[in-house]
């Protein structure tokens, strides 16, 4: 294990980390709240002080960098990110417990949304600004942005795409252009745009200024804190649907909006995965649309909250405008299968992945196809390309290890004893990094209730559902950790 | 498709259908039943006139057989016995909706034991003996005793071996001895041993005969009907332990006790599914025991409760000694994962089956240590053997297809209204063949409410769930049925 050059690592995500605080510092000197600027000013002076220790230990850095260190400091990262991040809320005495408040910061990096408040609104505004920026660096990946920041040298391009890989979402990240650096600048510039188009129209139906700065970073990052306890419930019917509009957006797979800028549009609209997403979005809508009918005035307005609560949840942000714990059971059903599926590979979203879905839904085809015709050979092609059976394989294995850590947390869950709903909806809304789930953890509710060890765990989910389980996995294997 | 040779096949089965039904109406006429009698005796006499005609087509059959027609003929065989075999239960009245006969007798020969039943005291002896029967015919499979009676030419051992292949479970069925219909046979007489020991063990704890007949077929099959509404619940702790030691015997590869009789115990010792599934019951009952010790006057008396309950759930068996839906969470959850992994392959529980779990989890660690050296080439062994790469990529898929089939039946029994738990442990309890659910579907309660719709749904379930889904879904693809 090259640890100097993990702790190289470490020392430049914290120093970041330590910037990222400064606007929160001026907006809590803003509107005067002087406790919690000088909580931010403390954890920026800790946090500056560790990653000066790891800069001191990670001279003379060897700079050979192997897939599995990729993972190692990828998981390790977001772990110390998280455990230096959560310091503001913890020493403002905002979130007196330090395990609630590592629970609200893993929420946002992982861009979760689960939350352990119950009243948000008592939150210093520089507190909420954190809270929300936290899903936007989260959502496009803190090492990401370090990789199109700092640039690195011809002989690296190894070691920024182990990171690249491990950080980002889906079953196999391609490259859009030939380096790996311009790969992350161009990704994070279309978030950056789409950011602030969420952020214009939001403005444009005159939200508050903070407001929509804090609603765009939530629906950028697909993470779904709200600055309010109803979430996005009291807003106008407009920015409810502005929300809808770029929450799917941002469940889309970035490459496309690049193909979009390069006017390859006919690649954009063959493109299987963005149909398979828009399918099931479409097709949730209208059935929950038919099925919630009754409970409102007109189906407008049955339109608007399906609409909203269907974006919502396949993208895993987690926003709501309406308690949907309330829906009929067909509704929550689909709501809960849609938690399942999640984004599209290479959005800011969560969940299984469309991608996957679609692979597993044509290995399934050609396992029946091969029973009838055994001797026939039968390459899977996804967008008329064939696709490796190494990645096949390596899907059918993440679905594998995807329910046995859902099987495992529902299990830990239940020595709570809250309702076997509210154990697999934590389960799921966590994993997947959506945030509310059903029953005691619905949208109108919270996860301060759970013992600190359900937390623990629920904070484990989260990471690993944020980083595809493998960054997180590999921490726990004993393998990992022996001297080769 | 060889219609005519799968006509043929029809023919025997509904001949040996109508056999099967000769004992109830002795046991009819003993107790007086003449209803029942009557209403037997005409379905007999459908059956064989069905039977008749089936045989007519069937004449100058071609006697080439494929895998595919091997599918075919196991899903449309199964649904063909239940649709006449349920017709003593709508004739005589005792189940007076078609739909719900149609589901109990499906629910029997699949070894689910799941009823719509709310007063299983109120059927006639010779009903209740047809019920719980059902269990021990679908427990081996009624086509493996077909094959297991009639000898079959040198030249068709390919047409046994596809029959054999699809109705047995498991993800690679062996030839115990080199030709099939020898196999057939041992397992057979192994499965008659084992009942007949049952039987004689529960009239040892002075069970009246007719209950431990019944008894020991739903035990055998591990089916699940009681022939009281509570279940095992008011037979002697005696029974109750007899009954636990049995279910987890025949929760075990028969190829284990043809082992034990060929006298090569360290085979079965060493035996990996072997030891999965012991080490999987032996945590599952401590851990529950420890969870519901303050429920119970004893130690002794949980463990008592705890014990027989896991039996019955991981061999998808579904007795009951006690309301386990009062149970805490925790052992619920415990429970509910039971479900999902099931028993042994090759024998006649159902589930995921312990192998396929083995092999997920082997294909897990593999991928996991790929990820850490890509370039080397791993080989997945069990007990020593290396496992054929196909095996695994068809157990991979078999769990995609597994989630899908548990995620549509979750979302089309949320139109009944019910609660999240009741549709989600309801689909769980039908495609594993188990019975009894949590909730609205839990041990004290019955599948009478759904809808129509619904208990078609489930009884689609419980087929794919016996058959082990492919000769259903074949059944549903439009390929199967284009001429070729």
């Amino acid at each position: 294990m090259n640890f100097k050059m993990i702790s190289r690592i470490y020392a430049m995500i914290l120093f970041i980390e330590a910037l990222f605080m400064i606007p929160a510092v001026g907006i809590g000197l803003g509107y005067g709240e002087h406790t919690a600027v000088i909580s931010f000013l403390v954890s920026m002076a800790a946090i500056l002080a560790v990653a000066g220790i790891f800069a001191l230990i990670s001279q003379n850095a060897d700079k050979t960098f192997r897939a599995k260190e990729g993972l190692v400091c990828v998981g390790t990262s977001w772990i110390l990110m998280s455990l230096l991040g959560c310091l503001p809320f913890f020493l403002s005495g905002e979130i007196p417990s330090y395990m609630d408040a590592l629970f609200e910061i893993v929420s946002g990096f992982t861009t979760t949304g689960a939350s352990i408040l119950s009243d948000v609104e008592a939150l210093s505004r520089c507190m909420l600004y954190w809270r929300s920026f936290s899903h936007w660096v989260g959502g496009m990946g803190v090492l990401v942005f370090l990789l199109a920041l700092v640039p690195v040298s011809g002989k690296n391009q190894g070691f920024t795409m182990h990171l690249l890989r491990a950080e980002s979402p889906g079953p196999d990240v391609g490259k859009l252009v030939p380096k790996m650096r311009q790969t992350a600048m161009v990704l994070y510039m279309t978030y950056v745009a789409l950011t602030f188009f969420d952020f214009l129209f939001l403005i444009f139906g005159e939200m508050p200024l903070f407001d929509a700065v804090c609603t765009a970073f939530g629906t950028a990052g697909t993470g779904g804190f709200g600055i309010k306890n109803d979430s996005i419930a009291s807003y106008s019917p407009y920015v409810q649907n502005v929300c809808t509009v770029f929450m799917l957006l941002f469940g889309i797979n970035f490459s496309c909006f690049y193909l979009l800028i390069l006017r390859q549009f006919r690649a954009v609209f063959k493109d299987e995965e963005l149909r398979l997403y828009l399918g099931v979005v479409a097709v949730s809508i209208i059935l929950i649309t038919l099925n919630i009918a009754d409970l409102y005035g007109s189906v407008w307005e049955s339109l608007r909250y399906s609409s909203f609560q269907v974006a919502s949840i396949i993208t895993t942000t987690g926003f709501a405008t309406v308690n949907f714990d309330l829906w009929p059971s067909f509704s929550k059903g689909i709501l809960m299968v849609l938690m399942l599926i999640g984004a599209c590979a290479g959005s800011t979203g969560g969940g299984i992945k469309c991608a996957r879905i679609l692979l597993l839904l044509k290995g399934v085809r050609r396992n029946i196809s091969q029973i009838m015709h055994p001797q026939k050979v039968q390459v899977i092609r996804v967008n008329g390309k064939p696709v490796d059976e190494r990645i096949l394989s390596n899907t059918n294995s993440y679905l594998a290890i995807y329910v046995t850590i859902i099987v495992v947390s529902f299990l830990v869950l239940g020595l709570d004893n809250f309702s076997m709903t509210t154990n697999f909806s934590a389960t799921m809304a966590c994993f997947n990094n959506i945030g509310p789930g059903f029953d005691a953890v619905g949208p109108s509710c919270n996860f301060a209730a759970f013992s600190p060890f359900s937390k623990l765990i629920l904070i484990v989910d989260m990471l690993a559902g944020r980083l595809e389980i493998f960054p997180i996995l590999i921490l726990l294997s004993p393998k990992t950790w022996k001297r080769s």
